[in-house]
């Protein structure tokens, strides 16, 4: 596991939507954009909640792996985050999540909680350096 | 193949950053924010150039499948797009994107055109729908 820097966690927090990629087992890329994605104290663990998801929780369940980025408007530096899931449907942890995004709205199902342990960060900004592994 | 619609067009056209996904072999997700991500007149081919690929790259020779999606601000709906790769690191359109891309910046190095065919577009807006497979 690897842990955020402060200009990291600065940059994250400023995130409104993420790209979230991930792959079925066979390989078949994936990509949507989502909301509820919280970098947890420890700077090494994020939380994603599953309302609408589809082919994302099916690769997720097949290939625990995701990817996702940190760029946009006001944001300085771009980073591609990667890591390690584990799906809750259950527990603690799954109903801390569930409350939050009830109060974010009544409509939204909460369906699972996508647990992400970060194992590394590439920089992605346009350039020479792009690619380069940080963590 | 598929044609994306008119509506997806007009969408497409107002999109400056695409974020797009591709994954290695063995499944590990990857994804970055592409500047150069043309829909062709056709409506089913989309040109993407390579100027700081890495595992992009890497991950498009051996395993040709990506996935982009349009949305944001100023853009109706929110469309998944998938497709099969070729690359391509000569010939006329390779030659067309270099001066293209050349044009845009001295500094890129245009290294390859990343040409896309359309095979599916789902709904990735937020919601029931979300996933369907519309094309």
């Amino acid at each position: 596991m690897v842990k955020l820097s402060n200009e990291m966690v600065e940059d994250f927090a400023k995130m409104k939507i993420f790209p979230f990629a991930t792959a079925s087992r066979n390989g078949d890329p994936n990509v949507i954009p989502i909301g509820f994605c919280k970098l947890q104290e420890d700077r090494e663990t994020i939380w994603i909640a599953d309302n609408y998801f589809h082919k994302t929780r099916h690769n997720l369940e097949e290939n625990p792996r995701g990817a996702i980025y940190v760029w946009g408007p006001e944001i300085k530096g771009c980073y591609q985050i990667k890591g390690d899931f584990e799906i809750k449907t259950d527990g603690e942890e799954y109903e801390n999540m569930y409350k939050t995004v009830k109060k974010m709205g009544e409509r939204f199902p909460a369906k699972a909680l996508a647990i992400m342990k970060i194992t590394e960060v590439y920089e992605c900004k346009s350039g020479d350096g792009a690619g380069k592994q940080l963590l």
